[in-house]
């Protein structure tokens, strides 16, 4: 079997990194082979399995610092017919990129806005005084390094490697215990997808919109879950962009979808929303990470 | 009574404009004067609060279209004993400020990351090609604008105003019905409060951890509200930072915090939760946008 992943690029980022654990995990349980297929943004890498220009994408859900990836859920939400496959979660440790001398000569750092974000307070330590310019992907900006002794980037130490640059500084994370979890995406009817191997589904994420104007809206999706004791482990709001106070309701769930008590959740859901998305059932993969 | 308000600055942000819609609603209401005190971050806004240098603070808290601001949230739930007084909603029209002749001499954008995720159409559109660079607010790069004809700033019409800036585009955000929420916040026990006018309250904001590593944490606590009969009308997940899947949750409640119901559902609550802080009970002020 032959594959193409999707992943937010260029090649270095997390996102490859977590790409990469899955096909190496793949190709440890099954013959497949796969090839990565970078993209310029997470929404263009759900397009892309949407679109059918690659089979899956593989996408950052939440870090443990900074939380949700907001970009995943709202092109989840827009996009028909995508199904997660499998989760799995990548240990975040950030380097400082740069050919400059020393921290002294750095006028800028580049990085996606959740390496910024969870490097805030070493950037406030060691750099207070430089530019910090958030871009599409720890990546975008390593191809300038070497043209300019005056910027950083903030990536992965593969990412170093993998263009050839030095690292000024290691592990600069604010908390040591940085990771982040990441979704395999697929097309919710595509023929490859059952023939890719799975892990029995612990988890089943769902998205939905209530009617709107109608107080106690929430209640009853809530009240379902109660009675019939199924945890939610995440639950998150997100603006319809409609109009202000109107939500769609993403929740992660700890159960498979086809349990008797989800069969009967998810029947009685569809009667009190407006729009009911099932992304599907999945379980977190034991990848072993190459660092 | 002489009151003193933080917010984010510099003047001219739209924090500064709801922390004056406020004061215009409190002298209205009381004999009040209020002096603002601009802040470098959210954060700092509710530090001054928590630290005894200003009586309120107002904050936002989300946006219709870019959804909640976590730095208000991971700030209110650091710092120990801040109260919400009040919640008042602003329509947010962004305009495009520039000493530019035209769009094409423009190299770069300066905003707010919120303000500039708000535009990202327009600017995709109309500036596809120039460099977006997000700031602590959405007035910070306005100083520099008279000495660069290149650049450009995000931010509302009464900030051009109030720098005597050109708009060079009106109504530049992608989605017309835009406004954020903010919050008035005190101390919990400041005497001030008590002294301010507040009309009845309909929400009440609260916010928990729950035990870790208990399977099914997150239903006993939401069993009680859906028992009650209590709608929760935007829920929240925020990452703990100590383990990936661990969360607090942000919960506005549509309930006054003093109803028999309330008061049952809370000390129940105490009993299903490691840490539960209770924001207070609040309206939404009806107050008139001087536009």
């Amino acid at each position: 079997m032959s594959l193409t992943i999707a992943h937010l690029g260029p090649p270095g980022t997390y996102a490859e990194q977590a790409a990469a654990l899955y096909v190496n995990w793949l190709t440890h349980t099954t013959e497949s082979e796969a090839i990565l297929y970078p993209c310029p943004s997470i929404a263009q890498s759900l397009q892309a399995v949407a679109a059918g220009k690659t089979e899956l994408a593989v996408v950052p859900v939440e870090n443990s610092i900074e939380g949700s990836v907001t970009m995943t859920m709202d092109t989840l939400w827009q996009l028909d017919s995508l199904q997660i496959h499998s989760a799995l979660v990548l240990p975040i440790a950030h380097t400082l990129i740069s050919c400059a001398n020393s921290l002294d000569q750095i006028k800028a750092v580049y990085s996606h806005p959740q390496a910024l974000a969870q490097c805030q307070g070493w950037l406030g330590a060691f750099l207070p005084n430089v530019q910090v310019i958030p871009i599409n992907s720890t990546t975008e900006a390593l191809q300038k390094l070497e043209q300019d002794l005056t910027i950083a980037a903030i990536a992965s130490s593969r990412a170093a490697q993998l263009y050839n640059l030095p690292i000024l500084a290691r592990n600069i994370n604010d908390y040591p215990e940085n990771c982040t979890r990441f979704w395999v995406v697929s097309q919710a009817q595509a023929e490859v997808v059952h023939q890719l191997p799975r892990q029995n589904p612990t988890h089943t994420s769902i998205a939905f919109s209530v009617p709107a104007n109608v107080p106690g809206a929430l209640l009853k999706p809530l009240q379902i879950f109660a009675h019939l004791g199924i945890n939610l482990s995440r639950i998150e709001s997100r603006p319809t962009k409609r109009s202000l106070g109107e939500y769609l309701f993403f929740i992660d769930i700890e159960s498979d979808v086809s349990t008797p008590q989800m069969e009967t959740a998810l029947a009685e859901l569809n009667a009190y929303t407006e729009v009911l998305k099932i992304f599907g059932s999945y379980s977190v993969l034991s990848v072993n990470n190459p660092q």
